[in-house]
């Protein structure tokens, strides 16, 4: 360890390139300076550092000055202060994050080159993947309108710890605008704010704290689903250890009478992800009487439930039983899956049990953008929102289907006029060529066997999943146009 | 079952009070209405209801309009339809979310009168337990303008589903920020956005899907823990099947040369929570040591380093080996815990675990309050309101003290002038009366003992730990006379 520095105090302002500027006092800047000098290796370990006196005049600052900064930095372990042997930069810190990859010896002697990461990769050129809808559509004004309404007209502990339920705002916003739009029945106290849909699944099967009460998760498996959906929410059962069972599909959606000794079943009732019909009404009836004569309970998933072209969208299926039923939705597909925010609408008996599993305090759900939403929903911009995006994914809608007509006439659109995906069939045996070419030319979307459930009893055919909400509406011609290169021929 | 509707269409409007009022269309009034007429109970089960005809001419409305109101609740199962026998209040379905303590054949006679839930237990009157901020300090104004302008200047793909990373935006500004305010040394793509620090601790030690990519957990135990700390974070970590092993603490904080075999260590090195010592520095360097000897690696719970009143805050310990510590951080005491905004400052190899562990989308933190802090970071806003509490809190630390002195002088108060708790020593087998006699007296603060681990070596003594940011200013004076009182005497 040689002594490098002996009394050269200059050297610090001058080879070091000590500039004691940026904001803060003297003290502040001096110790940044050198704290980025041991850094970047310009003071090698072991180097002696000029006494405070030294240091001082040369800077022209106060000896305090120095001595409080060299304190600071013994603090934080850039530097060791020894009886007798003066103050002297520690050994062996790693230079930089990249430091890691640098030869012993020649990591000091190497200016901050962090590795850099490689780069994310590019979107395709056409997304027409299913689950969201257009971001180019949020409505910025309205919303940035709630969100200062509502941080103007919230009482001061809206900004401390959240109560886990929710905003009672958003919860009361909620229970009227569910029985309005979705014919849900519910009071604000049965409502749970969380993060989104998977949120709510986490919630309800995670197996939770060993001594919490919500030991063991709140619902257990085997758990009825549909023979097709979304793989994610499969995988979150597989975490959780919950057995899924998945239900045939025919063209009156799930064939309920398939559940036996299950204690749950998730449902897409008013439009079965992804394939698109509607639960039959009597299938509606059918599992609710399993539900009470079981004692078990139906999660209704109602995903895009406000988007339906043809008709006034089907009820909740919560309507027919609240104590039978857990309705979940959210603003992923209405709003935005930026905001994460959804609900779960619970029976009495789950409430406790929920909320034990969320804890004490919301660890979630942003108690502000909570704040915003009820506003949004109150003053009616959120209707109107729908209503605008309706009427826009109706159009998209109708022009995919026009221009199938036009240059595709055998692939056939499927399901009901709603949502934000419609699925084409395709010829047997072509769904996998037909992802792979669409891949090829930039078209990303996915065929529906990305959808089965690995044990799913029967098979829906060859077909493609169309997310049309996501391009921007500038960006949708040209992908509809790309789709249709890539389908298959007669 | 009585055939109770013979043709009688004017007892719809006269006794069931269909009123075909509120928004939307006629058809969708009439659905409303009779829907509502049904679940009252007002149409009882197997009621059979008018034709099409007599209804429409009865209310003057289309004759399409009462066949698509019918439709409408045969789909939601409210009505049947059966070719020959017309169309019936179907029978079953529950009447209200509190049917389920209704007896059998009065629930239909009952009006809706939900089972009120008890009313949530109100707070204490004087609040001092810590953890929190000052709630009513929480700058509206600015913070309001920053997520305005952030949302005008976001592109519109901020909108749409998010980077599990978090916005690059905020990953800049905080990479700027926490070397600046906290020596943190890193780069936005090692940095991952989370709800706070408890998602931090599950994104790490959850054991995940099982065929995930974090099958197993980031993360593995043995892990080091402080022997007092938050019971909240030893209960994830029990959840997680995490062991902890206690390590003890003297006056220099943790004692990392207990540490061993453990595969990681879990230290607040600014400020020990709760007992209120900063980790010396020879101690900060031997646990950097340990965990480059082990391949070990530090979590840094940096949950108040911002607020030191003494002198400026010893920066991270991160900075003294990027790649052997994760510094996490967030707005929680800073700014408020109702933004669910945190943040992990990852070595290199951890950034991929970690992104996997959180999923494929931001399913978590909100993307537009991310945007919003990026921006009320960048603008400076956040370091004037990081400032003005550091005064604020800083005041109320020295009245604390003050009364302290003025009426219980025996009573000390250790650890350094930091954060927004102190640690009051009591004298020895006093704790347990005296955090029960506050509580009689509307005093809410927790003991030492509540922060013990229970394989805790050693012990800290007896002492209440008094968060004196919580309450708001005009109420801090009337909790610190409330403490005084409820003090045990010399």
């Amino acid at each position: 360890m040689t002594d490098t520095w002996v009394n050269s105090a200059e050297r610090i302002g001058a080879d070091l390139h000590l500039e004691l500027s940026g904001p803060g006092s003297r003290r502040a800047a001096l110790t940044r300076a050198l704290r980025e000098a041991v850094r970047s290796g310009r003071l090698a370990p072991g180097t002696r550092l000029p006494p405070y006196r030294s240091l001082a005049a040369d800077l022209g600052v106060a000896r305090n000055t120095v001595a409080d900064a060299y304190a600071e930095l013994v603090a934080e372990g850039w530097l060791t202060a020894r009886q007798g042997s003066g103050t002297r930069v520690a050994a062996g810190p790693a230079t930089a994050p990249s430091g890691q990859g640098a030869r012993p010896g020649q990591r000091h002697r190497q200016p901050r080159t962090p590795v850099p990461l490689p780069p994310r990769a590019h979107g395709p050129r056409h997304n027409l993947r299913q689950g969201t809808p257009d971001a180019s559509s949020f409505p910025r004004t309205a919303w940035t309108a709630s969100y200062r309404r509502a941080l103007q007209a919230a009482p001061s502990e809206a900004f401390g710890p959240g109560d886990p339920a929710g905003r009672p705002e958003l919860r009361q916003a909620l229970t009227e605008y569910l029985a309005r739009a979705r014919g849900v029945r519910t009071e604000p106290d049965r409502i749970v704010i969380c993060s989104g849909f998977a949120h709510a699944l986490r919630l309800l099967f995670d197996r939770g704290t060993r001594e919490g009460p919500a030991a063991g998760g709140v619902l257990r498996g085997p758990l009825g689903v549909e023979a097709y959906g979304l793989g994610f929410h499969r995988e979150l059962f597989a975490a959780a250890g919950v057995r899924t069972v998945p239900l045939p599909l025919d063209e009156h959606g799930a064939r309920v009478d398939a559940l036996g000794r299950e204690r749950a079943v998730l449902l897409t009732p008013a439009h079965q992800f992804p394939t698109g019909g509607p639960l039959h009404p009597e299938r509606r009836a059918a599992v609710i009487d399993w539900a009470r004569t079981r004692g078990a309970v139906v999660l209704e998933d109602d995903y895009d439930g406000e988007f339906r072209y043809d008709r006034r969208p089907v009820g909740a299926l919560q309507g027919l039983d609240p104590e039978r039923v857990i309705h979940v939705g959210s603003v992923s597909k209405s709003l935005s899956p930026a905001l994460r925010l959804g609900w779960m609408v619970l029976p009495q008996r789950y409430v406790g049990p929920v909320l034990a599993a969320k804890g004490e305090r919301e660890a979630w759900a942003s108690v502000l953008d909570q704040l915003a939403l009820a506003d949004f929903v109150t003053c009616g911009a959120y209707d109107r929102h729908v209503r605008r995006m309706r009427q826009q994914y109706r159009r998209r809608r109708d022009r995919l289907v026009a221009a199938l007509a036009a240059r595709a006439p055998h692939v056939e659109v499927t399901g009901i006029a709603a949502g934000l995906h419609a699925v084409l069939r395709l010829p047997p045996g072509t769904e996998r060529s037909t992802v792979k070419a669409a891949r090829w030319q930039g078209v990303a979307l996915d065929g529906l066997a990305a959808f089965r459930h690995p044990q799913a009893p029967t098979t829906a055919g060859d077909g493609l999943v169309v997310g049309y909400a996501t391009p921007s509406e500038h960006a949708y011609e040209a992908a509809l146009e790309a789709l249709c290169e890539v389908l298959p021929p007669e």
